[in-house]
């Protein structure tokens, strides 16, 4: 179906599809008899049998990653919560456009295909301590872009962003479904200033849009922006394609977050890529009941700590499907 | 040179390249330029420049990784220290010769060069809590072929294991090293009086071998295993031909703990791939002051942890070294 409004998403979220619990138990199955001592693949063998569950089959791949990014522009950056200008978040579609981002090389490294959507740069959200960020058509439409630009021919799917001002927005969504003060963070490294600042907008976006934030689906709206809105739609996308998606960072963990408010049970097909070092990621980990693969103090976005753990997953899955039997390969099995 | 004896690693100990810290002060003045916020890539930053003052260059590669793994069996099964029969080792040489195994499927999904050295599979070492369970000659001869086992064309080298009983001979090691109790764990999987077995064990051995193991290299003969002096002597080999080298679990780290203590800075060029499930491993990646990459609670040994971090060494420097410059990509730098 295509996504016009707000409550075109809440009917897609009442229809996920589930794990296959006949794959997952082939898969137990199968992992059980590997040439290994049992459980000494640790969180390996856990993943593959996950992705199993979400392929549908005891030998699962992670040959066909996609990754995409998604960039938007935000008007709460008039409020200076951003060490860099606005202007960056344009030059960097250019870089990634041009092949000189991380996330490129990341993508190159293990085989992803990687994709680029540019969300009206031109046209930034509203600034959320003045005004919804975006009426019911943006968030639908970008959510839409997100859901379109799933390769349903993946077997692993990363979204990731880039969008000077966003992890004001990010640390704004997560104070709205979960409560509590702490939220902002440091993002690409303001100083105390910059923090205090960020900390009002959030407070102020916060005051202003008090009455519409019990619904998930409206804090994307008035707090969010287009390429949050976005990753919220492809992860849901994912969901609907039975592809397994690697969460990346703090902003993305928030886009992730709006779904499994509004939907519990939205994330199973979902896998915490790595913990970056923007300060509140571990606790909306936790809050999502994800651990992590990964904690090498990244902070970039991009969906490079993501994608940096697509490798994890590739090794995971190459092990379970790719390893012999203890009868293959007669070895006594102790 | 070649290695007949303890004298001889000795020499070869005392003259140890050094990092070179021209190649670091143009890998991290590379890395301040690059397309992203400071310090936001975490870790991988610290990896790639690393990187660089090992190969001597401001863009490390991780193109040609090896893998080699050292297979040998240990008198000290005798003492009923394994849940897995000795006959286990031959028949996993076997099962990696096939490519059957769990680090066949690693080496493959990175791009891993694996070869695999049985060393004297069928004249296990002596019993250590009898005599001492190699002679000179036998470890000089171990030492040396894990030193020639070194492709001095490799840009990344991980040294892996396989022996039953070898977590026994591992936890001997680091208790004659660093001295304490509890440094045996549960191996491949044995119950509570296995465990009690193995301490047992490690215990005679202690008391058999007291005079001679304040030299680290007489801790290597008396208690080691062939397996277990080759993976020194290709840390060791590594070192002397400047190739990085991912450490993996707890016997790996045992082997190179041997080098540590026999000589200060001998693991510069080293870095912990992961941290596994094997209780005593953190405690000896802390006595060497390596923070592990990954920690997945792995423990299978085969270099099967480190292997996995080529994933992520593999990130890092091509982050590093293909990623664009501010000035390059037009990127405004905040």
């Amino acid at each position: 179906m295509s996504i016009r409004s707000l409550a075109d998403i809440r009917a897609q979220l009442a229809t996920l599809p589930a794990l296959d619990q006949a794959a997952i138990a082939a898969a137990e199955a199968r992992n059980g008899q590997l040439t290994k001592p049992p459980g000494a693949l640790g969180r390996l063998e856990t993943v593959a049998i996950w992705m199993g569950g979400w392929q549908g089959t005891d030998k699962p791949r992670a040959a066909r990653p996609q990754i995409a990014i998604f960039a938007g522009n935000h008007g709460v950056t008039a409020r200076g919560v951003s060490a860099f200008p606005a202007e960056v978040t344009v030059q960097m579609v250019a870089n990634f456009a041009h092949g000189g981002a991380a996330i490129n090389q990341l993508a190159r490294t293990f085989g992803a295909k990687l994709d680029v959507h540019a969300l009206d740069l031109d046209r930034p959200t509203a600034d959320f301590t003045e005004a919804p960020a975006m009426t019911e058509d943006e968030v639908a439409a970008a959510f839409a872009k997100g859901m379109a630009a799933v390769d349903p021919e993946a077997d692993l799917f990363v979204a990731g962003e880039m969008g000077i001002g966003n992890t004001t927005v990010a640390a704004a969504i997560a104070a709205a479904l979960y409560g509590g003060s702490g939220w902002a963070g440091r993002g690409t490294g303001v100083d105390d200033a910059g923090l205090a600042r960020k900390e009002a907008a959030i407070a102020a976006g916060l005051a202003r849009h008090k009455d519409a934030l019990s619904d998930p689906l409206q804090v994307l709206r008035c707090l969010g922006g287009r390429e949050i809105a976005a990753m919220a739609g492809a992860i849901l996308g994912a969901r609907l394609a039975r592809v397994p998606v690697i969460l990346d960072g703090f902003i993305a963990t928030a886009a992730a977050a709006v779904l499994d408010r509004a939907a519990p049970g939205a994330l199973d097909h979902c896998i915490a890529g790595h913990v970056s070092a923007e300060g509140a990621h571990a606790r909306l980990l936790d809050k999502l009941g994800k651990e992590p693969l990964l904690s090498l103090g990244l902070r970039l976005g991009e969906g490079s700590g993501a994608a940096l753990a697509i490798g994890v997953v590739q090794g995971a899955v190459a092990c379970h499907s790719g390893m012999a039997t203890f009868a293959e390969a007669g070895v006594a099995a102790g």
